[in-house]
């Protein structure tokens, strides 16, 4: 990230008095991710040349920036972009494959659909797929002590979907087939958040409409960096807790131990 | 756990048939966590005489139990207790404390209550205090970019309360503020879930009851074990995504990295 592309967003002049054209053009490339959590601000007077703009107009979109909580001053140290909500934290695991990947064990799954569609513009760049492709697109219920605690929707790539058989499904994790077939997965990405149930899946989850449900969308790549799996899983908010506990061990000097699991409550 | 202390929840006979009598007990003792996750079941025989029934009623318990994913066969191999639905993974953190702690960076904090008051059962119990000791407790709102993002209840026990005064909870993070007099958090247990949001901190959201929120509980412990901070915090559901990346290193045989970061959409 150069200065310059912060500048380039101002390549389109927009309305309002000047500091909000700064303020803004910030604003942006710090939620679009051009300016990273921990990037270090061009100094005042870099702003005031990149934006052509007075030093009080800058002031005053920096101010604004920091009390929005977007950027961090401190004496004497240059203004940095705000770390997120809850900062990054960067851990060795000491297992192959997280069993993290596993949201379907303790479950009976029952498919509830097996289709080839186009996928939409969204689907196809996720999956990294052309979009006049067709994907496979399993839906499934899973039912803990015959209660129903997880809608699941996974779209694959054509040459991973043809390795998959609905009767398969019904009884393996779709994973665990493809591992048998040589695909690993390598890389995970999970996204976890609160939302309102939509109502086709509260009717399989026995839920009414815009009820809280905890859904987690997930992306599995293989070694080589291709998408092999999308997922979204939609939990229900009674049934589903997401649970972290870190701590240090005993010795000093010694790391930080991490469990993460996904439990019934 | 022993087979006897399942065989112990039979000492107050229940209503109905002997199938469900050892049903009952077996996913009892599987959902209050007697019978842990990968635990092997007693055999059917071991069954059969605890619970002083048929080889025919123990197998159709047991099938009941495996239909609902409560437990795991296999040929040849024993019964276990199933995983919970996301298995747990255990890695090592090459740092000495997570930065998962820090909730409340990027935010502005206000204080909207400082309070010294007596525990509830549950509460003292939480904080390993006597329920006849009061706790400080302090809720906050946090924005982010003028909106109200975050709205967080913390309870901490009285040697600790003395600590913190109302004025440095409005500029400081409590943890920070406690780890400047040698009170170092070693020990973290967050549950993360979804739910619908109460009429009290909808308020304070700018939401209305019952929209779904992203919930964190969290308990914090020192180095000795013992708790210093419990704490609910809710997020606004549009505002907040829990995310995790694990991936595989470059060179086979390597451990997996992990990253999660509380971010805000």
């Amino acid at each position: 990230m150069t200065s310059l592309s912060v500048a380039s967003d101002m390549t389109e002049p927009k309305e309002g008095p000047l500091y909000a054209r700064v303020h803004q053009a910030l604003v942006e490339a710090i939620q679009r991710g051009k300016l990273a959590p921990g990037t270090v601000l061009p100094t005042e007077k870099e702003l005031e040349k990149q934006y052509g703009v007075s030093r009080i107009t800058v002031r005053r979109a920096l101010d604004d920036l920091e009390r929005a909580g977007l950027i961090e001053r401190g004496r004497g140290r240059p203004a940095r972009v705000a770390a997120p909500l809850v900062a990054s934290t960067t851990m060795a695991i000491d297992q192959d494959l997280p069993s993290i990947l596993e949201i379907g064990r303790g479950t009976v799954a029952h498919v509830l659909s097996y289709v080839w569609k186009m996928p939409s513009a969204d689907e196809a760049q996720r999956l990294q797929v052309d979009a006049s492709e067709p994907v496979l697109e399993v839906a499934r219920l899973r039912r803990r002590y015959d209660r129903p605690v997880l809608h699941t929707v996974a779209r694959v790539p054509a040459p991973i979907g043809a390795l998959l058989t609905k009767e398969a499904l019904e009884a393996t994790n779709m994973l665990d087939q493809l591992a048998t077939r040589g695909l690993r997965a390598a890389r995970t990405e999970m996204e976890m958040r609160a939302q309102a149930c939509d109502a086709k899946v509260a009717e399989h989850l026995e839920l009414k409409k815009g009820d809280p449900v905890f859904v987690m969308e997930r992306l599995v790549s293989d070694t080589t960096g291709r998408p092999i799996q999308s997922m979204t899983a939609t939990f229900r908010a009674d049934s589903f807790t997401y649970r972290i506990v870190s701590a240090s061990e005993s010795e000093a000097g010694q790391p930080m131990r991490m469990e993460a699991a996904g439990l019934f409550s």
